[in-house]
């Protein structure tokens, strides 16, 4: 397909490379143009703006930082709603909020064009190996025209619904899941350290236990405190954990350990540690046993 | 060795079958003698009381419900320590608290005989396959000397610290790991029933995503509402959760979590739930969202 | 003064009233103009805008339901931004965000005007009554400059601080206190109601012990159950609660209890208690006890 | 009437004074007996031991610190059940657990003694001033027998049912009601000190809007750090709300509330602010504020 894509931090830089590689024409953009040129190598073609990218492409792909970035990038003048043709997608792989899918639906349907909501999981290293999993929302015809991308960058598809918002909710609530994880090693360890138990050993039970490479990373990092360079940035936990809970409170449902987990990211910026790994959060658990 | 074995439910009498297979001597003693019975047939000894099946014992293993029923048995006219000989040791796998550990590790030092916590990880399944994750405390010649006991139940043992009380707190942790994950899967289903999004996809994303049959299981119990029978009761689920905090407010580690996890179980308890499985805690967050 | 009163609610028509009494010169405006006319046989004149009633205003005095309201007010062709003289004041009494009085602030300096937070404390009947509590703050000449106004509307004036949005934190800090209680006795009815304890006795004890109009108004509400009709709409209580929590993500406070109270009121959202009396969040601690 | 009193603490010898002054014959003991002969001057009679200090009585009133005290006292060898005659009655105001107060009742019962529980609200001037609020439930002949003792030590009498047991958790959800206010103050206060609000101010508002003077105490001691001497200790606090987390899970009420402040109560005692005044809670906000 030919298709445009516009974002290229480590995520999106990645997501190109594996489409080029299947054999789509993309045409990239990103406000700093030498990420771009980066992926002209690889086959890419260099875009001036947003609009540019979307010229001719069929599906453009979306994957920026936050809210912000994105509703900037397509409604700007020279942005994407701007540029695409009639009955073209607009994919977002961001990680948004459902109140920003809803609009973004709505916006691009009054043009013509199509939206998708395909937030994806992985860290950039799976990015690279076209190991993400790929959630894709959206109306099933539309989807299903889009699905040999999805194959390109990821190792599985799953359909979250027929609305888009509905596959940002599960992404929301998969990052939950794993910020769960941090808090509950956090508390675990500051009990198991005050009790002079080494947290290594528990680590190493718990990975006996739960075989996850997720508990065996995060709790290595924990153990280790590894926190610096950030894997994620603590401060954009916080910020997804106000998309889950903001997500849960338009349908009308508490998550009370999503509010614990937002308070404890709270406490943690409080503390300077905005730029440390989210799983850094432990440190307040650790805190609040005055170690 | 020579060993007694005292409480045979379905762990006790799936570790006295793999001690008898490993060629050791148990004398076993249950309240209710059919299940010690049941295992003569396997070359198990049965005694009258747990005096007598001490008698000639290296070592007493207890598996029982909890702290009034160990204390009961440890300290009845006829109970281990009245029957257990000078420098022999008392190994508790039950999952107590860490004030009756340390009880009995100074009780049965008055008496000249040894005690260690040695606590399992595993359901009864893993107990009969051998497979046992065992956690052992206590000082290290003494565990040493039982070594070959754990290397029969378990596949792995790991050392938690020279206080008995410390593996304690080690499977409390381990048992608190578990039920926040129950809570996690509880409000991330709820908000996404409300969403309109089919659990069943959310749960198969998160299988790709941890990959771990901690999850895969207790995610499928839940999703498909399996909470009857139980493969853990609830009741007992927050019997661990207390035993978790108590463990905790003795180190001064507050544990707001473990505190979210105790209140969502006493609700269970309020709604008639305490002898289905523990997972079911979920139905706490489906009837706080309105489900 | 010459001012211009926007808002007209049971709130804001009780202020204009006391305005009028001490003798200021009030041109009102309200969205659905038979409020605006009600006033005017006590001496307001009624305009046909928010820029029309601040044309000759030395303050413009706003009392909104919410941020949306009050932007839309001030930024609107018509609106006080619009109309306002250069040195004139915009006063907004709304409950409103810390960020929307920081843009206000901002905003209004642009076009040479001056902008003050002026929350106010009490029911309607306290405002028909003169009794408000105002909470005033911004740049002191201009707060000295508006105190005859301060005095007219309320019992006393306090001053939190000389920037605008400080007023704001006061306030929905002073919001949180009070859903605090409301939460506080949910907890202890349901608790007592379960002990077969009456919670008329208990709040007799209460009301002794705290001698206080808040905890014998609200708790009375709450043993009898008058939810409605609202006193104050739980679904307003809620846009309270989070206003409080966003002033405190803004400085990085955690604040856990009025996350539990956030929880709970969209509990009480999701069975259908959005207009009910706030205080009817207690039914959601007697769902969860099984009441 | 003829009564013997136990336990001579700051609030227990004021409760003599005004038992003497009304009349009655008083009996007292103490463990550390200068504390018997100060009450000596004022017509109290200082017995050896508890038993002899009930020989006559028709009543014996315990004033105790807690659980573990308390069940001494009654049933040590020389102990009260020892003492007191048939028919005669214990009354119990300390603040102990439910479930003590019914193994009190049960214990009573088969000596053919009676059993009151009696708490009592108000802090040792209140008792000196006889201004206590005393809460009592137990068979209302019993209570009405007893009603000149209540009458002699407090302001008013409240009824809170026929079970002994309702009136402990009738004392402990009061207890909780004032620790609640604390942990809401300790969360304001931090969001507006790190928003440059001064607190005072807020107090001062507060006080016009709540004119409590539990506000009004509290909120100084807060405010001004006043922390030591501690007018009650912060583990006392501890204590209590344990004592009313357990109340709650007795009749199956879960109360985040009192979780969360407890987790705050344990991380004080981890700060070392175990002596500290229980209001010094505040200060674990402000840590987690980064303050």
């Amino acid at each position: 397909m030919n298709i445009a894509f516009i974002g290229l931090g480590r995520m999106g830089s990645a997501m190109v490379r594996n489409l080029l590689r299947a054999g789509h024409q993309v045409t990239v953009y990103n406000r700093t143009r030498d990420k771009a040129e980066a992926l002209a190598a690889a086959g890419a073609r260099v875009a001036e703006s947003p609009a540019d990218a979307c010229q001719t492409a069929e599906a453009a792909l979306t994957m920026l930082a936050d809210d912000a970035a994105l509703e900037s990038t397509v409604f700007a003048e020279q942005g994407i709603a701007a540029g695409l043709a009639a009955n073209a997608v607009h994919i977002s792989h961001s990680t948004i909020s459902t109140a920003l899918a809803r609009k973004l639906a709505e916006e691009h349907s009054k043009r013509n064009q199509h939206y998708l909501s395909v937030p994806v999981f992985g860290r950039p290293e799976a990015a690279e190996a076209q190991r993400l999993l790929v959630v894709a929302a959206g109306p099933a015809p539309i989807v299903d025209r889009c699905r040999p991308l999805f194959d390109a960058i990821g190792r599985q598809t799953f359909i979250a619904g027929s609305e888009p918002w509905q596959a940002n909710t599960v992404k929301v609530c998969g990052n939950f899941m794993i910020a769960s994880v941090l808090e509950t090693f956090g508390e675990a360890f500051a009990t198991l350290r005050k009790s002079g138990v080494d947290p290594k050993v528990f680590l190493e039970i718990m990975n006996s236990l739960f075989a996850s490479p997720v508990y065996a990373g995060y709790g290595g990092i924990i153990v280790n405190e590894q926190f610096d360079p950030a894997g994620f940035a603590l401060k954009l936990g916080l910020k997804d954990t106000r998309l889950v809970l903001a997500a849960a409170e338009e349908c009308a449902s508490p998550m009370p350990l999503a509010s614990l987990i937002r308070d404890r990211f709270i406490s943690a910026i409080a503390h300077g540690q905005g730029d440390l790994d989210w799983s850094s959060i432990a440190r307040i658990s650790a805190l609040n046993a005055g170690l």
